[in-house]
């Protein structure tokens, strides 16, 4: 039986995962890939800890026992780039730094097929890293990038090849997600919510990346190129957080029978692409609304098979690790047949304030009679039907105005909060938050 | 560009959205198959209609505008079997007869790819047409067989090859799932229900593959055959129907927040298979409580990666058809790199009456003091520990009783009601039901 050399860079919670599946069940993996998968080398800063932790034999492991410094560890994933032995690299250091970026690159540039769960590294940097592979026909496994364990990138490439996808949608960032169930089911505050993700191991120490929406936006950007052939920038794509989502907003969500979601959204209409992430009211009747905790789904709409769902846990080691070694079976098999490199089309990015939702919009205003006459009446010069006005809170001299329209576009919204602004300067007391609907 | 051609055998719902889409499509198709696919010919009894219904150009068919008698249609396939222009054949014929068994065997034995939705045939004489594939190292696609367009057989042969499936369970027929929602949110009859079904046209005029299980029963031998590599036969395999389900069971259901639900579920247990078709009382806090309609639904719960969930549509024309044509784009790309019949190993297949769940146990008894402390008794000699005793409904001089068990074997509950029958045998007025409750 042929043999697939690998070596595996990292051994921390995923690259450790990875080696541990691996050990574990080499036999089914043989029968599935037709060929033996051989851990050859793990390059890891502290090998003792990493093989204990994983119970994996110090052998494998440069330097054995030795703890390395950066350049012994350099050293070695050099060694392991000028390997001829080497058939495929897993990388598993994460981040989107110079020596990630140069690492994938050289791997690339060896011969050698990459397999990668780093999302920041492809989605900001990733555009060369695609073009080595291409140009080499080499490949690049990132089923491990997008939502961990769900395998959506290969549902995209291989399952839905007979198909054109209309839409994604999805709740792509578990840690987001179990601070907005935690909110919306025991009333907890953002900041103690977050601190029980915290507690629970669900955010990192620092949590910024999940909360305000760039790790779904990393994901948003890859599953945008796969679906869509477009290669688009972190600052070309509208991203939102769910830092300021408050109490209110919930109560609001509730009124109208939805939960408030973060949701990665992308649409293509007549060749143009929309795309954006956003804290989102997800109407109960839309399954999303369903998916709780720090799980994950990924809802395609498709133009004939209509509207899939995919649900499953977006992290962790053994189930982050189980996509990455899924990929390694994939090229094995398949190797240089695999259409790994999305074709790319030029970029056709919309601008977000054009795409058509219903929105809910909420904003403080005085407790004055003949208000919500005045807001409604100006909304509705813009064109936008009005679906509901909800009950309103009353705070003393304030009063919390909140109202859902029909489909319309946020361009809309901003004229009839300008002509609000403009006749009646007094009338906003706080900025209005503008959050789609999603059905 | 290479191309790769087809013929299409049959041109009815999915045949004709076969023969549509890949005209639709034809460019995009041939980008991702890196091959042009070219449908050289269709075989279909009535061509005027069928070019008319799907829009295809009548020079497509076998005969032209010239409506075909069967040995006509016949002598067209021979023609198309013994063709050596033609790389794949999609059989859209249907059915488990000995025409369509001899069909697929001969397009495979004359050296082309097979792609089917036939679920019948393969579930019951599948394992002769899998060995030819085997033998000539040709392909079967087959994911339309199994949940119209959910890619779970891609999902299980090419994205969790990585990991070892612990169990599946789902919703694999939508006549049954739209006639259980119908029964629980309009409380209508198992009969009113099956109407409305068969007047919105998810029921066939002769049902009773899709309300006996039977249907199900045929996925769920392709899904034990991929996912544990066993072959067993509907003979094998347990199978209850919905058509006993009673209002009554609908309210004892609600009792315990759950909802029933037609469900394959299928689990190896220290090298054992234990499969089955069975209406069962899913709890809301499963996801499959929550697919309704006739939507399908796939549970997969893996060592490595945790549970996954596939929801999509599993019928319809175009629905179907885009697994199809996945298929087709799937073979055109891997070919005989494609590792599609599973590897076999030895039969070994559980009793279900040994398998342990949470079962709900209901049964009509008289309206006598004392009966509920006789028969909790009698099940806990069994060593049945009881989770609740529901309400019981009192009509007149009987009543109806019910009683949720913790994990037991269906064995344990049926010695206790042996029990039952030989100590007091006028307490039980009507045959036990026994149903599995789903966590």
């Amino acid at each position: 039986m042929e043999t697939l050399n690998i070596a595996i860079l990292g051994c921390g919670t995923v690259g450790g995962g990875v080696a541990r599946i691996i050990t574990d069940i080499n036999n089914d993996l043989a029968l599935r890939a037709k060929k033996k998968i051989n851990i050859k080398k793990i390059v890891e800063l502290d090998p003792q800890n990493a093989a204990e932790r994983f119970g994996l034999p110090l052998d494998l492991f440069c330097g054995k026992s030795k703890k390395l410094t950066p350049a012994e560890a350099q050293k070695y994933i050099r060694e392991i780039i000028s390997s001829e032995e080497i058939d495929l690299v897993v990388e598993t250091i994460g981040g989107k730094s110079d020596f990630a970026y140069n690492t994938c690159l050289e791997v690339l540039n060896s011969g050698k097929h990459l397999v990668t769960a780093n999302k920041a590294l492809l989605a900001e940097r990733g555009n060369a890293i695609f073009e080595a592979a291409g140009t080499r026909n080499l490949k690049i496994g990132f089923e491990a990038a997008v939502c961990g364990a769900i395998p959506i990138i290969k549902t995209i490439n291989e399952s839905f090849t007979g198909d054109k996808i209309l839409s994604i949608s999805g709740i792509l960032n578990g840690t987001s997600n179990y601070i907005m169930t935690q909110m919306q089911s025991k009333r907890l505050g953002f900041v103690e919510a977050l601190k029980l993700a915290q507690e629970q191991g669900y955010a990192e120490a620092d949590p910024s990346l999940d909360i305000n929406g760039g790790d779904a936006g990393h994901k948003l950007i890859l599953l945008v190129k796969l679906a869509f052939g477009m290669n688009i920038t972190m600052e070309e794509l509208s991203i939102t957080g769910i830092e300021n989502i408050t109490m209110e907003d919930i109560d609001f969500a509730n009124e109208i029978d939805a939960r408030i979601k973060l949701i990665c959204y992308t649409k293509k209409i007549n060749g143009e692409i929309f795309a954006t992430v956003k804290p989102m009211l997800v109407k109960n009747s839309n399954f999303l609304a369903k998916v709780d905790d720090a799980t994950n789904a990924v809802r395609v709409n498709n133009k004939y098979s209509g509207v899939h769902f995919l649900v499953g846990k977006g992290a962790g080691s053994s189930e982050t690790a189980m996509s990455i070694v899924s990929d390694i079976v994939f090229i094995a098999r398949y190797g240089e047949k695999i259409a790994c490199a999305p074709v790319v089309t030029e970029k056709n990015l919309a601008d977000v304030r054009r795409f058509v939702f219903p929105y809910l919009i909420t904003f403080n205003t005085g407790n004055i009679p003949g208000t919500t006459g005045f807001i409604t009446t100006a909304i509705g010069k813009q064109d936008i039907n009005i679906e509901t006005v909800s009950h309103n809170r009353y705070s003393g001299e304030k009063a919390m105005f909140s109202l859902a329209t029909m489909p319309c576009t946020l361009e809309q919204i901003e004229k009839a909060i300008d002509e609000i602004r403009k006749e009646k300067p007094g009338m906003l007391l706080s900025e209005p938050k503008i959050l789609p609907i999603l059905y």
